[in-house]
């Protein structure tokens, strides 16, 4: 009895995140219980057509991301195996917060964060580890701190109405993050290893996942290259972490959560032989005046135009898509193709891959532009417009000032609108009310 | 005499750096004797009439900065007459380069570095600090590492012949920092009082200028955005520091330091409604892969080609300038204008000033594409194409790779070239062996 009394203070703090989730668990018991309840009760009030077929959706007509070419002389890879773990102590534990459906975007952090840095020097990728959330050091000279040599990733951990916590399609985030390493001159790495090193960080901090489909947990894996060299050149040295931020809903449930655009021919996001199409720290700081700007004007969110054409490429950082009536009088969703000035979303191919296959209207990647917009607005045959994104899922438009004339959209107006019918699937996918491979689940 | 004595040990210890230089100084007695020498044989030697226009260059054909407009929510601004100094240790000193001439560029850093922050809720700039240099800590979610809300300047300290420190132009820096800085959602700051503050980090590390015409101490301000918040948006708090390197030139004295450039109109360094006209870290992360691209096929630098006429913009991070008969046959020194892609460099700026006022041939801001330059090299009419920054102050060009063909450059082969001119005027007013207005002396 003595003896297993004498658990020593070593144990105790190194359970200290096991028995909290367990303590915490138990309070919520009962939540758990309604969680059901509410779970039961959205099956039988989306026994619709629409949902039936939401629950077939399959991932053959998803793009597979491509395997990565490292360069020949990046050295070593980083293994989730040897995941060096260093758990906060009682004292760095952050309070977390009361209200799940006021958390806002990126103020809140978990306690955790993971750090694998890269240096050729040492042989390429050092040992993952996972640490309190706690300051970086770096030097003055940094590149990252110069010359923009950074890029990150935005993913969600979402806690289904079972209680367990998936991630999506986490292989199309690594896919792309390689993709903007590759054009950064930052090292590469194995995808599926820094999945597992996430998972096994959403493990320990997995409390942080809100207990409400109003909100979820916004994982931010980040690469940079901090070379103490002023040379504008590739990375020798670099950080790959990721930090944890509980986030609510981009808007309310309902019809007042759409968004007002400024669309200024005299801004660009990005342009041929640039790098719009990879998601770099370098796309973004140049939007910040002109978000500036559209709020000024009382507008929310910029569209970016390209082009002596107007073309449509991006609303803030989403995607976009329209829903209109087609010359030929049908029904048709449109997205800009992925032409080198659209970062490929994976909320947007998820959209693309799902829409095509319920068969209900035709889908096509094309160029969109202003006049169309215009023309088709003037003629009645606009329905929807939308931007997309892991952290709105899906933000309906109801205004856009363009060359100083406001346009209305009546994406709000439609009785069952397609952007809701999207939105509703995803997240179903996404909280794992239906099953779909698309989804996997955190041990 | 034991009272004078007993200087305790503080006193030494913050008297440390006066006492360093004065005995660094001591030493170098005799080489300062040398130095004027050669300046005496340099005025000799040079007495010709090119280098008499030079001397009397002055500021009637140079651009006024235009004062700065802060936001009216912007607080208060720092002074230099506030800076606080916290001197290195003597343990922290770093030693010297012994080899002024292999010094590369950007690797090595002197002692101290300049830190002033901003933090709109303490109420806007704080107090000005010189520390020892040191790493930076930073949140990880800080915006600077998501978002490249980030921007720099790139400035020289010259040791001039007579002995004294001179710095080039500043407040066209300043000026450069501030509209970037407005561009990017950063707060502006009161460039004078920056100045003031970064003389006297250059007189504390004043020994780290080197003693000698083939190298300079490059300074580098930087502004970075450290709100440790994940959106997109303007910074609330914000980091401007300075740190200094000792660098070489960067070609040596002679026709050997020419270099051939990669012209591949696939790739766009900047565009209309871009901010490539600002030195903002996001313009020079996605240039690193074409640099090594260029690299890789045995180039030395980027040709950056605009637009279907494929218009030359910039060289690697230098403005170009081509030396040419025109049409009426007359000899004319052209560069790009400002019109958005282009940025406003105070080389260029200097040497457009300059080059006017001499009246020795035309002097024009126009477009040059590379159909112009492939004719003009046809008919024998280009004699001179070159890079000009503050860190090569100019650059030779040789030899362009375009669409797989070499066309050779004769810009080494003219007797009396003009990029040599400009090279040695402006190294003759930075090293102080004229005087100059543009040319500042740091106490």
């Amino acid at each position: 009895m003595t003896t297993k009394m004498a658990i020593n203070a070593k144990d105790i703090f190194r359970n200290q995140h096991r028995l909290i989730r367990f303590i915490e668990q138990s309070i919520r018991l009962c939540s758990n219980q309604s969680l059901k309840t509410a779970q039961q009760q959205h099956q039988k009030s989306n026994a619709t057509a629409d949902f039936e077929i939401s629950a077939s959706v399959n991932t053959e007509y998803t793009h597979a991301p491509e395997p990565i070419k490292h360069d020949k002389d990046l050295g070593q890879q980083f293994k989730a195996s040897q995941l060096a773990v260093r758990l906060a102590t009682p004292q760095q534990l952050q309070p977390k917060p009361d209200n799940d459906e006021e958390l806002g975007f990126g103020k809140l952090f978990t306690d955790h964060m993971l750090k694998i840095y890269y240096h050729r020097s040492l042989g390429g990728w050092q040992r993952p580890e996972i640490t309190p959330l706690e300051n970086l050091v770096m030097h003055p000279a940094a590149k990252v701190l110069h010359y923009a040599v950074e890029l990150f990733e935005g993913m969600k951990a979402y806690r289904g109405v079972d209680g367990k916590i998936r991630i999506f399609r986490p292989d199309m985030n690594m896919a792309r993050m390689n993709l903007a390493a590759q054009r950064s001159g930052l090292p590469t790495f194995e995808g599926k290893e820094f999945v597992k090193c996430l998972a096994r960080l959403l493990s320990i901090d997995s409390e942080w996942v809100p207990h409400t489909e109003a909100a979820s947990l916004y994982i931010r894996p980040t690469l940079i290259g901090i070379d103490p060299t002023l040379g504008v050149a590739s990375s020798d040295s670099a950080l790959l972490y990721s930090i944890l931020s509980p986030v609510g809903s981009y808007f309310k449930t309902g019809s007042n959560g759409a968004v007002s655009l400024l669309a200024d021919p005299r801004y660009t996001r990005a342009w041929p032989g640039g790098v719009g199409n990879r998601k770099m720290g370098s796309n973004y700081a140049p939007t910040i005046n002109v978000q500036k700007e559209a709020a000024a004007r009382g507008l929310q969110q910029v569209l970016w135009l390209y082009g002596e054409d107007h073309q449509l490429t991006e609303v803030g950082t989403m995607n976009i898509f329209m829903f209109y009536v087609n010359d030929q009088g049908e029904q048709e969703l449109i997205t800009p193709p992925l032409n080198g000035l659209i970062l490929p979303g994976i909320t947007r191919d998820s959209i693309l891959s799902m829409t095509r296959q319920w068969g209900k209207f035709k889908v096509r990647e094309g160029v969109i532009t202003m006049s169309m917009v215009t023309e088709l607005l003037n003629q009645g045959r606009l329905l929807e417009l939308f931007g997309t994104g892991t952290a709105c899922v899906v933000s309906p438009v109801n205004r856009i000032n363009y060359m100083g004339q406001d346009l209305y959209i009546p994406t709000m107006e439609q009785e069952k609108p397609v952007h809701e019918l999207i939105r509703e699937t995803l997240t179903d996918i996404q909280y794992g009310k239906v099953d779909h491979p698309w989804s996997v689940v955190i041990d």
